[in-house]
């Protein structure tokens, strides 16, 4: 096992009805800014539920928080922020809501000259506004880490800080009864990634942490498909344990815990964003595309895991490791097209022409290196996107 | 899943060389009482590392915290605290320091008349001091959690506060090196208990939690035995491995995190407790006699569970209910006894004249109602230790 440092102190709130808690999770006094995405909230009742329990607490809000939020979106809050000395953000939505409002509390006590310092220059993080979130959404994991990903024109950019931990979470499952099926597959699928990429690595004697990887792993393959089954159906005839388990994995996914202490390889998001940014495809739909692709071109890297994946997660154990390995990388892609996320570039109108645009990305924003060992160069990266057309 | 409210501030510093780093850990200024056993950290190199740790504090030692903390040894703490007007306590040692360290970090800060009402009248903790640990005893899990348990007389009480949860722990799997046989054991029972206490009850949908707890299960189950059979060996000839996974599965035994969301039981843990008041038994050794036995009891109620754990920890798959049940109860006495603690009263010398006394405590401490559904009763625990004999 390798050396680590490990801390996070964001308090969950976890199970239906927590949001009425959060009057006593905000500091008693504070002036509030609620942030959020679209009319969904409004839609279902968690907006409601938010008025209610800001009752006793001064507050403005802010909505209009776009998947993938954009630099151009978000500065105005950090405006208002200052014009009416706001003292807590509480966000409600998604991974890109809470994403987009760790930058606003990052940028709002920023004391450079450009708050997009943080992202592009990786500009230090020295003072932050507290926050919570009200989770909507389970995928990201932004609501019980530091990290941040914000986008502008096609640079879609993170920083990470222990500033920017939310102060607390709400996870209400029944929050998450009303998401159309893309948000519900999406969300899933990006767990799914975000565990393997603390996962798919080269073994350190880490039992601990890799069966904790795969306890997350075989839930979302039990769960993500039967919270599909529900997507559309009245809150009735929901089915609870579905939600709370597919968002408590989602949650303990990128909490960081299981990462701590073993290798880890990022390149399928860092990949990815560079298909968002160029393609506009939603950044499940690239994991989708890209992981597959990037387990194949990996495969003698990975050998020892990619078995292990296979035996204790997909029960493959037949033939040879060649075969093995096959087989475990076409579940994997069969698992994402059950939840209905293609799985290549070409299904989703795209052809052999995007490769270079998304290659040119990926070498201006300088991820020459990516992958546990640095070993994905650009020759690598391209190779890997070919495949994925 | 039930609902609940999870947060964990307590930073994790884990790896060999790692004691070092307190020095960034610990508040530049602090005036720092440093809290230990006997010798053996002396021994072992840990309190030359310490030492070295803090050259840039004002710093002051005091030892002789005995395992099982007795009340009347921690109380001279709390005068030197106030006397020298110490900002900082760093316990160094095993699941007692830690423990006593946190009495006295509230009672120092205590402020009605008599801190042992923290523990005999659960008198509220409304402030502490902060406090760090460098563990050299993985066990208890007593270095990532707010759970105390202090000793006065032939009471063994506890308490409980988000307040002294440790602000880091050093976990450096070398210290584990020169501990005994009867620790080494001792900490892999407690462990395995403190997992099976938050997993063995009924099910709740909660298939995260489980597994969570069977990564454990089976860790200490396969790790254990091997560090057992390092006993004694140089520091050459150890595998860090074995010790780094065992101080992991420790910590995450108790760090909270697995009893979220789910029953629990912790009958073994407040019977046992009685059996080292009244006996004087080691508290693994505890453990090890009252489980098997309370299984046994509870094999209705735990049914589901107890099936479970057979089939997915000990892999048995053979039988009527029933008999697999034995087996799984006979499996788990067998791994205490592999771990060279024996799981019956008797095997300490002791005999059935014993059970009255055992009982009679429980009852003066209002134990009554203890188990996932509250069914344990004087009755039934005078059962459990009956059998236990």
């Amino acid at each position: 096992m390798n050396n680590f440092d490990y801390q996070n102190p964001t308090r969950i709130l976890f199970g239906e009805g927590e949001i009425a808690n959060i009057k006593n999770a905000i500091p008693q006094g504070a002036k509030v800014l609620v942030l959020y995405g679209g009319g969904s909230i409004k839609a279902n009742g968690v907006y409601q539920q938010v008025v209610d329990a800001l009752a006793g607490f001064e507050w403005l809000e802010l909505s209009g928080i776009s998947p993938n939020p954009k630099y151009d979106e978000l500065m105005p809050a950090v405006e208002l922020i200052k014009r009416e000395n706001i003292d807590f953000l509480l966000a409600v939505g998604g991974g890109s809501v809470a994403d987009g409002t760790k930058f606003i509390a990052a940028a709002a006590k920023f004391e450079g000259d450009d708050p997009w310092d943080i992202l592009a220059k990786r500009a230090p993080v020295t003072d932050a506004l507290p926050l919570g979130t009200i989770l909507t959404l389970p995928a990201t994991g932004s609501e019980a880490n530091g990290n941040s990903v914000v986008t502008r024109g096609t640079d879609k950019l993170s920083f990470n800080s222990p500033l920017v931990y939310p102060a607390f979470s709400v996870l209400d499952p029944t929050t998450t009864y009303t998401l159309p099926a893309r948000q519900v597959a999406n969300g899933v699928v990006d767990a799914f990634v975000h565990t393997i990429e603390q996962y798919l690595t080269y073994p350190v004697n880490s039992p601990i942490q890799d069966r904790f990887a795969e306890s997350l792993l075989l839930t979302l393959i039990e769960e993500g498909p039967k919270a599909m089954a529900d997507v559309g159906k009245p809150a009735e005839e929901q089915n609870y344990d579905v939600r709370a388990n597919v968002m408590w994995a989602a949650t303990l996914a990128l909490n960081t815990l299981i990462g701590k202490g073993v290798p880890q390889d990022w390149a399928t998001h860092m990949i990815g964003h560079e298909l968002t940014a160029t393609l506009g495809l939603d950044h499940a739909q690239t994991l989708a595309i890209i992981l597959p692709s990037l387990m194949n071109e990996q495969r003698e890297g990975k050998r020892e895991k990619l078995l292990q994946f296979g035996e204790r997660v997909w029960n493959i154990t037949e033939g040879d490791e060649s075969t093995r390995i096959d087989a475990t990388i076409a579940k994997t892609r069969e698992f994402f097209e059950t939840m209905q996320v293609k799985t290549r570039i070409s299904d989703y109108g795209f052809g052999a022409e995007s490769v270079d645009k998304i290659i040119d990305q990926l070498e201006r924003h300088g991820m020459t290196k990516l992958g546990e060992r640095g070993d994905i160069d650009i020759a690598k990266s391209r190779a890997i996107v070919e495949a994925a057309v």
